[in-house]
């Protein structure tokens, strides 16, 4: 059987997406997370005609007219409610922020002035109509589309949220989501691993990918015991939306992974992917029969850390970013920037530092030991995809790119 | 007087950067904050040879003797202790994960072999030494560093705190940032604003701007009151190391903000910037003569949205990273795809759209009201920064750009 290639696998995945549906949080709490409303302009911007510079208000039909003393007749400062110059030849002192005073359309500013006894003299020769005022809904009119639905929240949009008084907004609703390992060789962090132990290390990895995405997972660890298996996944579907396995998918004696969802009625979506690493890699959904009950999804990741790595990068996210709506897709390249060798006929996910010059982003390859050597993600920013269907990749060619850190 | 450019006022800013100690947190818990410790290998990575397909393990020297059919003594899994082959002419079973069984040195992949009645025939031409098996310390040898000190860290970090026991690692601290707003026509996200007045937006973005980097700063509302300014400041340097305002730092009447500074004792260290937006940015320190009290930095942002938003990213971002002891410079630049034209000596921060083609990256100005625009924020990308010594920038040239949305 011919193995699927990684655009394949990309677009099983993201067909199975889902609709966790919607909920209404603070404002304060929702960067991170994806609006499902629009957000309208509640009165025009600026909500009135709008001093910008410190200064005095005047008509400027008396400077055309000649007059460059004005008398002050107040104050009128941000926050307060407009005044009304009285007589069209004074003026009237106005503060950024504030409301232009009634019968004014100029501002000069307090640089071009000098106020001596009550009296402005204005040190200009021309003055524009409405200068240093910003008009009542030039920005946007009341009713205008601030921002869309399916936007990615972020500090901007909580400014604009505060502006047109959105206490709570509503956002898309995360999965829940369950982060299983196995494998009897792995013992807590906490504790010293035996010499043919190691410490569980890829769901915690995974969790705080997650945690990027806003998604607050949990996680389990089940022993390489069918049973046991069968028994602890089972409870699972009952409380989470999607599980997420890293291991027990390969060719193993003792990796039950795909043989236990199969018999819990997971439907198998595939089963490994033309890549390296993350090959093994194992997809399925599981669907009821009561329509009451939601659909689950289950990404089973191969067991080694840059395996799980990776595939949570290239298949999870972009899955999460359709489920809540968010029109996003990876479109970032970067630029060889050493030739490089890869035989095998699967698409290469390539360890690679990145660095920018002159607003081209370059990627060097680090040198790793294949798909188990954690360490070197801490020396790397990126994965380069490099395409199944050649060997030589060469210097200054562009290909997508997967990047994992800032 | 001249004013200082942005480049001096960024020098001044990074030259006040301070050091807020150190604090013990959940390996968990780390990610974003920045590592204050090296972390190293416990043990060789891997810790022991370490099966790395699914097989047969075998002695070569028996293969290369012509055998081709081994009796499969017994099974070696992920989590159990070493097995050792009895009869150099038969083999083990082997899990990936395992550890290599004594007198193996190499293991050859279920694909390749056939069993029948516990004994595997091997359809190959050739075995070499260590095929499949990653050998212990080959990606990293026990005390090897695995990351240095002042790393921020992201998910793969926390999948090496796991990996070498580190259940709680060393992190600098955050500062204690309040953050302030000023100005009486502001009033509450949850009211309705009178014609005059404008609902208060800049503090929460400012917060969410602060959330990024993982600071969970406070707001407080002050009015335009000198009295009352100067008792609620004057409080908050018991509590805070970090002020910020946004607000009353230009030339109006009731702008007090400098002068209110400047009477708790703040060191002004500048006031007023080369740029647009954001020019009055004011910028001090309080220093205490007892040595038992920490010095305060002050950042007064200019109270329009955009002001606000560019001078949080362009100062208080790099001041926060070198406080915190990374090692972090924005050299991040775009390429213009249009040419524009900006007639003031001032630096420019130019809002733009950002695309990547073919790994450059691209920025397309939008066109903006000025600075008050907030609502053009969720529009934009980036702020790409225009030099204050020229006036027609043109569609190709590359400057430095700081982006705000992924």
């Amino acid at each position: 059987m011919d193995l699927i290639n990684v655009k394949e696998a990309l677009e099983i995945v993201l067909t199975h997406s889902q609709n966790f549906g919607i909920e209404e949080v603070d404002f304060l709490n929702a960067s991170g997370r994806v609006l499902r409303e629009r957000i309208f302009a509640d009165r025009d911007f600026p909500p009135f005609d709008r001093v910008s510079m410190d200064g005095i208000a005047i008509s400027s039909e008396a400077f055309n007219n000649g007059q460059r003393t004005f008398k002050i007749e107040g104050i009128q400062a941000a926050g307060s409610p407009q005044l009304t110059l009285q007589n069209s030849k004074n003026c009237i002192e106005a503060m950024t922020g504030a409301v232009l005073p009634k019968n004014t359309d100029a501002v000069i500013q307090y640089e071009l002035l000098t106020i001596e006894n009550g009296t402005a003299n204005v040190n200009l020769e021309a003055v524009k109509s409405f200068q240093n005022i910003h008009l009542k809904g030039t920005d946007k009119k009341q009713g205008d589309l601030l921002i869309n639905e399916n936007t990615l929240i972020s500090p901007a949009e909580i400014g604009i949220f505060a502006t047109v008084g959105k206490t709570t907004v509503k956002v898309a609703k995360q999965p829940k989501v369950m982060v299983v390992s196995t494998g009897n060789e792995l013992v807590e962090v906490g504790e010293i691993p035996a010499d043919h132990q190691i410490r569980r290390s890829n769901v915690f990895t995974l969790v705080s990918l997650l945690e990027k995405l806003q998604i607050k997972a949990e996680t389990l660890h089940v022993l390489d015991d069918k049973k046991v298996l069968l028994t602890k996944i089972d409870s699972l579907f009952n409380n989470y939306d999607v599980l997420i396995f890293s291991g027990a998918v390969s060719k193993g004696k003792f990796d039950f992974i795909p043989e236990v969802l199969d018999q819990l009625g997971v439907k198998k979506l595939f089963h490994e992917v033309k890549q390296r690493p993350g090959k093994p890699f194992w997809f399925g959904k599981k669907v009821y029969t009561e329509r009451s009950r939601s659909e689950k999804t289950i990404f089973a990741f191969p067991g080694n850390p840059v395996s799980t790595f990776v595939n949570c990068l290239k298949y999870f996210y972009p899955w999460q970013y359709k489920s809540v709506g968010l029109n996003f897709e990876n479109k970032q390249q970067a630029i060889l920037s050493e030739d490089f060798y890869f035989k095998p006929e699967l698409t290469y996910f390539l360890q690679v530092k990145l660095n920018q010059v002159e607003g081209k982003l370059m990627a060097t390859p680090i040198s790793g030991k294949g798909s188990g050597d954690l360490a070197n993600l801490a020396d790397a920013d990126a994965f380069l995809e490099l395409p199944d269907n050649r060997s030589n990749f060469i210097k200054g060619e562009v290909f997508p790119v997967i990047i994992y850190r800032q």
